[in-house]
């Protein structure tokens, strides 16, 4: 590699780490504007929980299937190798972050993306990375 | 509270704690035309760093503030009542997830959401907690 490139690199890198600003300077009606529409206390907390949910991989394995089709917990069981009650136990966790629901047919529950909201959140996220 | 409303009460605790199918039974159709559309083991290391770094308040604060305009360094330390140092760490793993992006001009630096994918997994996350 030349001493061109090296310096290329290290260039880039230094940006990349130190992307800041070198002067405090602000502006005030921007500051003001994004100030007077702020998350609530509970609308952060409620999405903490979501994204939190979202941060594993087997549960994100899970929603990948219900985005496809609903599905009961013995097909979600087979679908990812592991036993219906490590299944429902990350089915609970994602029930309570309100990202999937459930209904019942004879002796079968069967699991969905909780709603629209739920349905493009993860898809958009899922294009996000294949775009990227 | 009457016997039967405890009752009640009691048998919708157990259905949402115990949804689960009462006895073994899939849809082989269903299990491989899920199976076939797994997501990769990338996809879902990618995806778990991006809802990671959704999962905390500072991070959301500033995605939300970042959702509205973009805005700078300074600015966004004062929306936040922050140092600019603890938001420029905050920003610099929200951009190692590719969540934001940034410009500088002059002497500062100007972060805003790293693409249109990002900005609607962003507003779908809010009108769900928003409309649960």
């Amino acid at each position: 590699m030349s001493t061109e490139e090296i310096k290329g690199t290290n260039s880039r890198r230094t940006e990349d780490i130190d992307a800041t600003c070198e002067e405090f300077c602000f502006n005030p009606i921007a500051v003001d504007y994004v100030q007077k529409r702020m998350l609530t206390e509970k609308e952060s907390t409620l999405l903490t929980e979501i994204f939190k949910a979202l941060s594993s991989k087997t549960r994100l394995h899970i929603l990948h299937a219900l985005s496809q089709r609903e599905l009961c917990v013995c097909d979600l069981s087979l679908v990812l190798d592991l036993s219906v009650s490590a299944v429902s136990h990350q089915l609970r966790l994602l029930k309570a972050a309100r990202l999937v629901k459930y209904r019942r047919e004879g002796k079968n529950v069967y699991y969905s993306l909780d709603d629209d909201h739920v349905v493009s959140l993860f898809a958009y996220a899922l294009e996000h990375v294949r775009h990227s």
